[in-house]
């Protein structure tokens, strides 16, 4: 069975199952004197590569899978329009699994779609996945694989994300500019990729324009719990500016606001991660980063299918880096 | 086999598979005399019930699909929050089919998942669907179905809806007591079943209060199309409450009463079906009509999973209809 032989290869070499494959394929994400070890190995063994046999699935499937944390949000849901164009296209079927940024969720669900059910996978972490062995599974069944918007750098799988530090590091700046001298964070879980991106943007502007300590408070999933968090440190450490990585966060901030009686953007300057339509029709209009979702859904979608087609990748599609948008609105100007 | 045999007797006796199946389990649902009659034949033909093996499905996939058109609403992403928080219990995978209110799309899905993919199914048709030979080929196939929200009477399976007709009455009795002389409904597609039962409670109420002539406008999935509706409706006969089927609808008022200038709540009154949170936020914040969409997830998922474990119904699980329940916010009140 060739699968075997791609695993004694992988294995002699000490390289994922993928890269050997990879570099049989003469992939452009394979360095030259990989390939030409794999090549070397493959030939002394009387390995014959076959292009068309390189999958370890029995059967085309004609089906896709895209596992994310949740949909409230619309960055998912986007992202989702994005995915259905290009599969519509192809005339695949797409599965979405739901894990409710729970890990075992995800775990299990990769687990079960090691079994040949779909022919590729699309992921986005859960705010809870701090061991990656799960999707390195995936990715030795040889199970054509992208990562998105929340990835891990663990894997050796297309990344397609978006410019979270440039984009955070804009709207920090335009905060201090609005007059802001007491500017929070308000951060998600540490252990999601686009956490550290959005904190350290936040970090680079506070230490640029050298504007007093930092403030970053890791936020909760639960809103009752979160307004708990940001009331407490209205009465500690009343900021004049928060800067939200996600949309929940600033829709609590404006909640505790309207508790205590504090006015955007008079008092308080308010920007956020958001895809929400209705931002603009807050009161006050929100300020927000817009991340381009229904393009990540497309470009990843796109990727997954070169993969799935044994196509070999450009070196540009091995991680794609797209621009997010800061809209300003009155939330942050006076 | 005994699939062929339940298929004989509905023949034979001019039902459903599932009615036959039921009745031989001694479903609540099925009445006395159906009963008798499937009874006496199946004796006369020498078939005997046995509980745990009436399903035409091979093997168990410890999973169920969900079938929605969207989930840009919150709506939905409640209720898959409902789905999930049973399922969990159950140590059941949960899948999610997005139709993008494609009848087509739909109808593939519902095609593939007769295989046996999944042990169950809960749809809420899309709002181009006008024919239920899909549906009614997954309930021949003997699959554990319910629908909900946008349900068709077709079927005979479980439905679980929410008090459209009568949330919709108080809705539009609210404009009214609040002064609205001439209030539109913006409609969804009339395929749909939610559109007529919102719409009939609009109906009634401007025919209780005698408040001068109805306007029925029914309005497109696409923004910019829905924006020329409302603008157009404006210029030609202006209102002075609006009362929209989908949150999305209300979003465009907000967005056609910025550009041509018109006042909320003081030349025009909105109030709308949403699930959204952020509501409370807009400018003015909306006033909406809330329905338990956890719930709905949750009672269709238990309802679901006492169809897969061959467990009867009781005769008002057949049909569940849940309260929605009316906000008042500053949208509609000066």
């Amino acid at each position: 069975m060739e699968s075997v032989n791609l695993k004694k290869l992988a294995k002699e070499l000490n390289l994922a199952i993928s890269t050997v494959s990879r570099a049989l394929r003469d992939s452009h994400e394979i360095s030259d004197k990989t390939k030409e070890r794999v090549k070397a190995l493959a030939k002394k063994l009387g390995f014959q590569p076959n292009p068309h046999a390189s999958s370890l699935r029995k059967h085309k499937s004609n089906t896709i899978a895209v596992i994310i944390p949740e949909i409230e949000n619309n960055f998912f849901s986007q992202v989702m329009n994005g995915v259905e164009a290009v599969a519509g296209q192809k005339r695949y079927h797409v599965l979405i699994y739901l894990t409710h940024e729970d890990y075992r969720k995800e775990k299990g669900y990769l687990q079960s779609l090691t079994n040949g059910r779909v022919d590729g996978l699309m992921i986005s972490v859960s705010n809870t996945t701090s061991d990656f062995e799960h999707i390195k599974a995936c990715q030795d069944a040889a199970i054509p694989m992208v990562l998105f918007d929340r990835i891990c750098n663990a894997v050796d799988v297309p990344i397609i994300t978006t410019d979270d530090c440039e984009v955070s590091f804009k709207a920090t700046e335009h905060l201090i500019k609005e007059g802001c001298k007491k500017i929070a964070h308000l951060s998600m879980s540490s252990l999601l990729s686009i956490t550290s991106g959005r904190k350290s943007g936040y970090l680079k502007a506070m230490e640029k324009y050298k504007t007093g300590s930092e403030i970053v408070l890791e936020c909760s999933p639960d809103d009752i719990q979160n307004r708990k968090i940001i009331r407490k440190l209205f009465e500690e450490n009343r900021p004049d500016g928060i800067f939200a990585a996600v949309e929940k966060f600033a829709i609590n901030t404006y909640q505790v606001c309207e508790e205590i009686h504090i006015s955007i953007p008079e008092q308080l300057k308010v920007v956020s991660f958001s895809n929400l339509a209705a931002a603009a029709f807050f009161d006050p209009p929100l300020s927000t980063i817009v991340q381009p979702a229904y393009e990540i859904g497309k470009r990843s979608a796109e990727v997954l299918f070169k993969i799935i087609e044994h196509k070999s990748l450009f070196a540009t599609e091995k991680k794609i880096v797209l621009p997010s948008q800061l809209i300003e609105r009155r939330s942050t100007i006076q």
